[in-house]
């Protein structure tokens, strides 16, 4: 564990790539349905590269839905044992149009590796096969036993890992879960993420008249839904970017000063964030920085609407229906399912008479998750990060959710680590995904190393 | 004119039925530019049939969209001279699948005529001929000297007409206009229109970052078009259905309280429409009836709204972009051109930073009209009316817009005289669209008596 895994991956680049680009090739798009054949095929083949990296015990595991994909190596009896979770689906590459090669043809341009997966998550998955693969190869054995769960369903919100988890609680027992599925800080700067924020996701709908209506014969007699929805969804933020449902902020956990002085000292940079958005300013709740409010602070967004005459020209139409989808993101100690009472308590006292409302949530809610930044395993990724990329990694959090990171965490009860590489301008689910490959090799490295620092007897 | 015409009339109601069939089979649908080739052969048959009816001089006016179609008969030396307007183009047939019949297959159900354009207008316009044919068939000759003047772009705002009838003034020069194109005041109660609403109609978009973000990253930084967009159209509605432009009402005429008598005696039951539009409320503004409301008082609709994510489930999008269609109702004497400026006003002074607006005013704008109830004209065609329904015709408004009546009105400086025989629930813009063949038969009887009303030597 030392300088022949480091020669290994050095001289094992060409073949890791030529692996990964066979992985990024399967359409796993895991909410189209048909592509469900391919899904599976892509789980087939992500078992065999298990087995032919010398993981044992590969299983594939049914569920309802996509697959899960389980191997292990459990010969280090003295040491721990960690679990990687990663996943094999991806986000549909829609729109085709925009994208500069083919999204399932990996293709390498300026440093980076294109392709749909890449970063999100396949590229991370394969990173780690990559790691075990060398250090059998330089030790023949791994420092650490090693479990590894590979998921199908990701990118749909994880509808089935929940239960799959509970059925094989024994199987995936654990000391410490690690998951490489997020960003570092920067290029050439790794991060320890120890923060995602939760999600509740929504879907209203507004309806009016029995039919359309002629907007001249009824305007100002028949209600407009469209009105009432506009007006519904302006209600629920003010003009100083908070959002305004009674007792939302109950809940949310003050930051420490000293985080806000970590999160400061970081550096960010608002004004290039917001050159390259094109936008002439940024948004959200004042008296918190863009970091502050993206990783510590809730936010509301208006994900899509619809109603009513879209095409070209005028139609003097009063629409009988609309919709949105409205989604928040959320931070410790908020939950899901009291947003979503608030939400539809709200919305329904609000609706004006004439307009029948539905509040429907939809799948894929995620409960906010805040790690201990001291944590021995989190001091244990830092420092393999540290040797991996020459760069003591920073603290930081996401916006985002990963809510497969809370199941773990009180399924398991094993502490977290986020040992993501990707970095934050990787198009994830958008066109031309991408993956630097400087951070796939040191990724794969950084593995290693954790496995080195991290694969000693259980205290 | 009397018995000879009544009986021709009676004898010939299936010749009738059977040749307005024939008329609303063409697929002369307007905004459909696939469909131009069809609304042009239409335009042909129309004339055929016009010269097939007895009208003279019949031509085809190019215009830069869908032509119109002239007829006269000018053989009544010492009478006057009247110009029948009407239109031959339709509302786009969508959605498709809510049609009981096909939409151009005019089939009879329950004594109605069923088919897109029966009511709105080609019915109303097939009405005429078959008046105008009776009369020729019985004396030779008509009482009056007739102009007709039939547009193919009424349902797209009549973009072309204004100069086509500038071109043509010596030719459409005349005492009255005539246009059928309203409706009764309900099944066996004819009715005068005097009052139009005007209408001015925008399209709205508005812009955030350069492309979609993923609302987790930037979910409270990035400033969210749809939530701007919300919060803009929630603005210009109070919670009393008030406009709340400033200064809109300025130029809004008080009804006269003879007028508020009147349409309260005309006893609209606003239960019944409102169970029949299967609403457990009525809308509007504060203090008025239904039929003021409409009729008398301006109102505001969004007519369409779109952006972002409108599939299946969840998509974690903070979008790019969006727009929505908005239209506002207008009563004498407010200008749509003055609208639009408060509108654009408003919405750019309230416009969030980070989002970028922009407001563009669609074709067909219309002036409100309001007509002299006590018009010599008005009082022959209520006598008209009346000899053919049985009933004294009820003096009503509309709140729908005709931008042709203000356009004749001040190019033609003639009085207009809305002869409307369809009836309130005959589905124009809507699946299901018919002709009550009552209505039918006693409006070209009508027809047939206002001519011999007004077909006295001029003054």
């Amino acid at each position: 564990m030392t300088s022949t895994v480091e020669r290994i991956l050095a001289d094992g680049k060409q073949a890791a790539l030529d692996g990964l680009s066979q992985f990024l090739r399967w359409r796993s798009v895991s909410t189209n349905p048909s592509l469900a054949g391919e899904t599976r095929d892509c789980a087939n083949w992500l078992a065999e590269e298990c087995r032919r990296s010398g993981l044992e015990n590969v299983q594939i595991w049914e569920t309802a839905g996509h697959p899960l994909v389980y191997a292990d190596w459990l010969h280090a009896p003295n040491a721990a044992t960690a679990l990687i979770y990663g996943h094999y689906d991806v986000q549909p590459p829609e729109p085709l149009d925009l994208w500069e090669s083919p999204p399932f043809e990996a293709t390498i341009r300026d440093g980076s590796l294109y392709a749909r997966g890449s970063a999100d998550d396949k590229g991370q998955v394969y990173m780690h096969l990559v790691a075990i693969r060398a250090l059998l190869q330089a030790e023949g054995s791994l420092p650490i036993n090693l479990k590894l769960i590979l998921e199908g369903e990701e990118e749909i919100g994880s509808p089935h890992l929940e239960p799959a988890i509970e059925a094989h609680l024994a199987d995936l027992s654990c000391d410490l879960v690690v998951i490489s599925d997020t960003s570092m800080y920067g290029l050439g700067q790794p991060a320890l993420n120890y923060g995602l924020r939760g999600l509740a996701y929504f879907e209203i709908g507004v309806k009016g008249a029995n039919t359309d209506l002629h907007s001249g014969g009824f305007g100002g007699a028949a209600p407009n839904p469209l009105q009432a929805m506009v007006t519904l969804l302006a209600s629920l933020k003010d003009g100083h970017g908070r959002i305004t449902l009674p007792g939302f902020y109950d809940d949310v956990r003050t930051i420490p000063y000293d985080e806000r002085v970590a999160i400061q000292a970081l550096g960010d940079d608002e004004d290039a964030l917001r050159a390259e958005l094109g936008l002439d300013a940024l948004d959200g709740e004042e008296g918190y920085s863009r970091l502050e409010r993206t990783w510590t602070r809730p936010s509301m967004d208006i994900n899509g609407i619809w109603g009513g005459y879209s095409g070209p020209g005028s139609k003097t139409v009063l629409p009988a229906n609309g919709g949105a989808k409205l989604s928040f993101r959320l931070v410790p100690d908020q939950d899901p399912e009291r947003v979503a009472a608030l939400l539809e308590a709200h919305l329904h006292d609000n609706c004006p008479p004439g307009v029948r409302l539905t509040v429907r949530q939809l799948a894929g809610s995620a409960r906010p998750w805040l790690a201990d930044r001291d944590h021995p395993a989190m001091a244990a990724a830092g420092r393999a990060l540290e040797r991996a990329f020459g760069r003591e990694p920073v603290h930081i959090r996401s916006g985002g959710s990963i809510p497969v990171v809370t199941t773990f965490d009180q399924l398991l009860q094993a502490p977290v680590v986020m040992l993501g590489v990707s970095l934050p301008d990787s198009h994830a689910h958008a066109p031309n995904e991408r993956f630097n490959l400087d951070c796939f090799h040191k990724g794969a490295l950084a593995a290693a190393y954790l496995w080195g620092e991290l694969g000693r007897p259980t205290p």
